[in-house]
C-alpha cells in the first residue's frame, strides 16, 4: 500500500438490516484520517529551518497540498502564494498525514492565530460581534461581485452538476463538496472531503495555488449547510456569493450583510432563498 | 433582549425563489453564537483563582453548562463532576457567551490537552492507529454494553421519536441532535446544536451533572453522519452504541471495532446498516 496515495474511499463489510431480514454486503465508506498542517522556515541565519505545527485537522486524504495551503490562508496565516518556497511530505512513517508548507521566510503571526479558532478569543468580548470585527481586520482581500450577476436557472441547476462531479459521494453518500461557479455554470474541479470546511480549504487552496485568488465575481456552491466558519473562508478569498444545498445559520447570515455578499440556501430541487444580497440575482 | 436566556432560533426575512417567482418570506434559522469554555480554580495557596481558557465552539445557545461539562469531559480535561465546584457565566458583556467551570482544585492537565486536536499530535507519529491508541489512555470509563441487546424494531423506531423531540429542527432544517435510548427507546431529552459535536457534548454533560455517567448499557442515537470524534465522544462515556441517520467515516468503524463498540449507520426509513458489533441486534 502506498501510503502517500492513499484512496477517498474504501470497503467494508456490513450487515444490512431491513424488513426482508439481514443481509451481508459490502459498503463503501469515505476514508477519515488525521492531517498534520507544518510550517518551516529559515531562522535569521538562515542556517537551520524553524519548525511550527499549526493544526491537525480529520480529512479524507486527496488534494492534501491544497487543503493545507487553503486553510493556512483562509485562518489568515498564509497571504499569498509567493510567501511558499514549497509544500512537502515528511519522509518516513508521517508522510501519509502531515503536510509541510516551507516558506521562504518568517511569518508574521499574531500569537492567537495558533489557537484554531483565534479570531473569536478577541480581547474585546466572545460574542458574534467580535467575530465579524474580527474578520474584517483578518482579510486579506476586499470582496468584489460587481460583475456577478446570476440567473435563477443557472443557480437551480447546480445541485445536478455538483452531483456528475461528486466522484466520492456517489459511493458513500457521506462527504461534503464544493465547487465554483460563475454566470454560465460551473467553473472548477469538485473537492470533496468528509468535512465540509475541509472542502472549502481544498477549493481554496486549489485557487491560491494556481494564482485565481482573489475570487472576484465568482460563486461557491456547497453541498452541505452554510456556517459562519464556511462564509467566513468564502470572504476570506474575496468570494461574493456562497449558495448552499442546505441552511445558513443566523452567523452565517449576519456576515454575508457585513461583508456585501450574496447568501443562498436551500438550492436544490428547482427553488432557493436568498438569505443576503439579492442583487446578483437575476 | 435577555442576553443570558438566548433563543436556538431567529426570524429572517429571506426572499424564496421558485418556479413560480420570487415571494418576500419569513424563515426561521437556527442561531450560531461562540462559546468560550474557561476553567479556574483556587491557587496553592488558596487566595486567588487561576484562570485558564480552554476553547471557544461556534454553537447554538442552549444548554451551555452542559455543553461545556461534556466538552471538557470527552477531551479528558474533565474526569468527574466532583472536580466542579460550580459552573457560572462572567459578569458583563460576555455573559451571554462565556461559561465557568469553577474546579474544586487543580486539574491535572498534560500541556497538549490545551489544543483542540490533542490526541492526534502525539509524538509516536499522526495517523489513524495513533489516534486510536490515545484514546484508550484518555478514556475513563470502559465501555460495557452486555446487558444492551437492542431489536431492528427499536432502532428502526428511533428517527420518528427523534423527530418528534427535535423542537429546534422542526423550523430550521438545520440542526443536528443527540439523544440516549435503550433497548425499550428513547431514554433522555433531545440535544440539539448547529455542530453535530456540540450536541452530544450537551447530551454527556448532562449525563455526568445528573451522575449517569458511565453511559453503559445504553446506546446513543444522532441525526447526522458518525465521525471518528463522535465516536470518540461516545467511548468516552463509556457508550457502548453509537447508531447514526447518516454514514460513518472509516476511521469511526475503526475506533469502533477497536472499542467494542456496536456501531449502525443509516438508521433511517425502516433500515440500518451494522458496520461494527453485530452481536448487540437481536
Amino acid at each position: 500500500m502506498n501510503l502517500v496515495d492513499q484512496s477517498a474511499v474504501t470497503s467494508v463489510s456490513v450487515k444490512q438490516v431491513d424488513r426482508n431480514g439481514i443481509a451481508a454486503v459490502e459498503d463503501i465508506v469515505a476514508v477519515e484520517e488525521p492531517l498534520a498542517i507544518r510550517l518551516s522556515w529559515p531562522d535569521a541565519n538562515k542556517i537551520e529551518q524553524v519548525v511550527r505545527d499549526i493544526a491537525v485537522t480529520m480529512r479524507t486524504p486527496g488534494h492534501d497540498h491544497e487543503l493545507a495551503l487553503g486553510f493556512l490562508f483562509t485562518e489568515g496565516i498564509l497571504h499569498s502564494i509567493d510567501q511558499v518556497a514549497q509544500v512537502n511530505r515528511p519522509k518516513g512513517d508521517d508522510a501519509a498525514n502531515m503536510i509541510i508548507v516551507e516558506l521562504t521566510e518568517a511569518p508574521v503571526l499574531d500569537a492567537t492565530q495558533l489557537e484554531r479558532n483565534f479570531f473569536m478569543t478577541s480581547s474585546c468580548g466572545i460574542c458574534g460581534k467580535a467575530s465579524l470585527a474580527a474578520i474584517r481586520t483578518q482579510a486579506k482581500f476586499d470582496v468584489r461581485g460587481d460583475e456577478l450577476l446570476v440567473s435563477a436557472e443557472t443557480l437551480t441547476s447546480l445541485p445536478d452538476l455538483l452531483a456528475a462531479g461528486q466522484q466520492t459521494f456517489a459511493g458513500t453518500g457521506s462527504v461534503h463538496a464544493a465547487v465554483l461557479f460563475s454566470a454560465t455554470g460551473l467553473c472548477s474541479e469538485v473537492y470533496e472531503d468528509v468535512g465540509r470546511h475541509n472542502a472549502m480549504d481544498k477549493l481554496i487552496g486549489a485557487s491560491l495555488r494556481a494564482g485565481r485568488l482573489p475570487l472576484w465575481n465568482m460563486g461557491l456552491f456547497v453541498s452541505g449547510r452554510s456556517s459562519f466558519e464556511l462564509v467566513q473562508k468564502a470572504r476570506m478569498a474575496g468570494c461574493a456569493m456562497l449558495a448552499a444545498v442546505g441552511a445558513p445559520s443566523s452567523l452565517a447570515i449576519e456576515l454575508a450583510w457585513e461583508s456585501d455578499m450574496t447568501l443562498l440556501g436551500f438550492v436544490r430541487e428547482g427553488r432557493f432563498n436568498i438569505y443576503a444580497g439579492p442583487a446578483r440575482i437575476v
